[in-house]
């Protein structure tokens, strides 16, 4: 079957593999940020499509609210500027706020700090018929702290064998996990940086904590390639999303969560014949 | 060495081999309700003992809550009658509030429902330097399904796996789990339930249910003694306790926990040498 732009390789973006022996070591290096593997190659028909997917997650998310048999927890991740915030906007915006929380995660407080770290995690993931979205996530309780040098190597393996766990505890009680990787270049990075510091409204986005962080970018590429390859499971996969452009990105997104949806086989549940006969007074 | 009354046998009524292949089959059957391994022989000797042991948990606590590096759980399961409500009183009863917390698990409500049965669970865990006491646990959501029949083997077998996770992840990340079965005869709870009905002010502690689930004794003894054995692991072992005399039960019970404390080798953090030279006018 020949390839058309609706039908690309997704596989060779996603990594479920991480519980196999002998699978190979995964990098991000391997992927360029700057492909289009969903895109027409017409920037113009891209977004229209993307317009008509959002509107068509609008629908599935109602009946996916109505079907109410499943959870959908969908994990965004990837450095400062990645596009976490316009993935939520231009994907999910159209979603009806009933049934669709976002939760964006910031260091933890006082109260989570002196429990384990997915205290706070668990205790904000969906409910039957709920979307929740994490921008950002428990994943950088292992990504910081492993930058940072404040945990070994002992402790990180230790760590993604729990968040394996509690994810796949959380898909057999019903919860569909999606992870994205916001996979931006350095010097797409550089240039929307130097946006947000051009525009005064942008600067309420910008922390000086995000030149820190870029200055070690190698450290979280190679952090961020390691949690991939030890968290990709069957249950819970990581797709790896090229991000510099953010039409593609919105698509190749869009499309993955529109097919895991329908992939439910969601339905309303059935109607009941005698409501119909009822006259409203 | 010659056992005393202090130092019985503890091994012999703990299981932590549910993840041993070949693990011998572990029934409660094979424990005499009525035994009292922990006893002097003198009841009120041991009275003076659990007075005594209750004081010790007492200073021990407050150095636990010092010290800030572990977090208690104490789970708490048996029949109805079995001395729950009898055990907080009788061996934590001495403890300060201040750090202490005992949660009573009900049936989940629509909230819980909605999401996997150790969402509301995880949500009331000890913190850093606090004793929580479970009054029923996560255990109810096996074992009232498994005995009602709502769910088979497999899902069995997948919750036990997944408590079995989460109590490992736990204790990795500093909890310290002791969970307790408290074993009596069926004769002791018809004598319990009985006394109930006849003492006015014990009414409130009798629900009808309580005679459906005696109905269903030998189920229950079943369907525990399955959870026990797939769940006395290394990280969280199970004690069973015969407990048809109340003395011996808390003192048994206090026995273990003040071990266990006592293992942590606990400590105030260090003294400001310069704070006590100073003068509070």
């Amino acid at each position: 079957m020949a390839r058309t732009a609706r039908s690309p390789d997704l596989g060779a973006y996603q990594h479920r593999t991480a519980l196999k022996r002998g699978a190979k070591r995964f990098s991000l290096s391997d992927f360029d940020p700057g492909d289009k593997p969903f895109s027409s190659g017409d920037k113009t028909r891209d977004k229209a499509v993307v317009a008509k997917l959002a509107q068509d997650l609008d629908g599935l998310q109602d009946l996916f609210y109505a079907d109410r048999r499943f959870k959908l927890l969908v994990v965004l991740q990837g450095t400062d500027t990645s596009g976490k915030d316009g993935t939520i906007r231009g994907v999910f915006g159209q979603m009806s706020a009933l049934g669709v929380q976002t939760v964006g995660w910031k260091a933890p407080n006082d109260e989570a700090r002196a429990r384990d770290y997915l205290w706070r995690i668990h205790q904000r993931i969906p409910a039957c018929g709920e979307v929740v979205i994490f921008n950002r996530s428990h994943y950088e309780d292992v990504l910081v702290p492993v930058v940072k040098g404040q945990i070994g190597k002992t402790e990180t393996l230790q760590r993604y064998a729990q968040i394996n766990d509690f994810e796949r505890m959380l898909t057999e009680t019903g919860t569909v996990i999606l992870k994205f990787m916001l996979h931006i270049s350095k010097d797409e990075q550089r240039a929307r940086l130097q946006e947000r510091l051009r525009d005064p409204n942008k600067h309420w986005k910008f922390e000086g904590g995000d030149l820190d962080a870029r200055k070690q970018w190698d450290s979280y590429q190679q952090a961020y390639s390691y949690a991939i390859a030890a968290t990709g499971t069957p249950w819970a996969p990581w797709t790896i999303v090229p991000a510099d452009s953010k039409t593609h990105r919105n698509l190749m997104i869009a499309t993955v969560v529109k097919q895991a949806l329908e992939g439910l086989n969601l339905r309303y549940p059935p109607g009941d014949p005698s409501l119909a006969h009822i006259v409203v007074e």
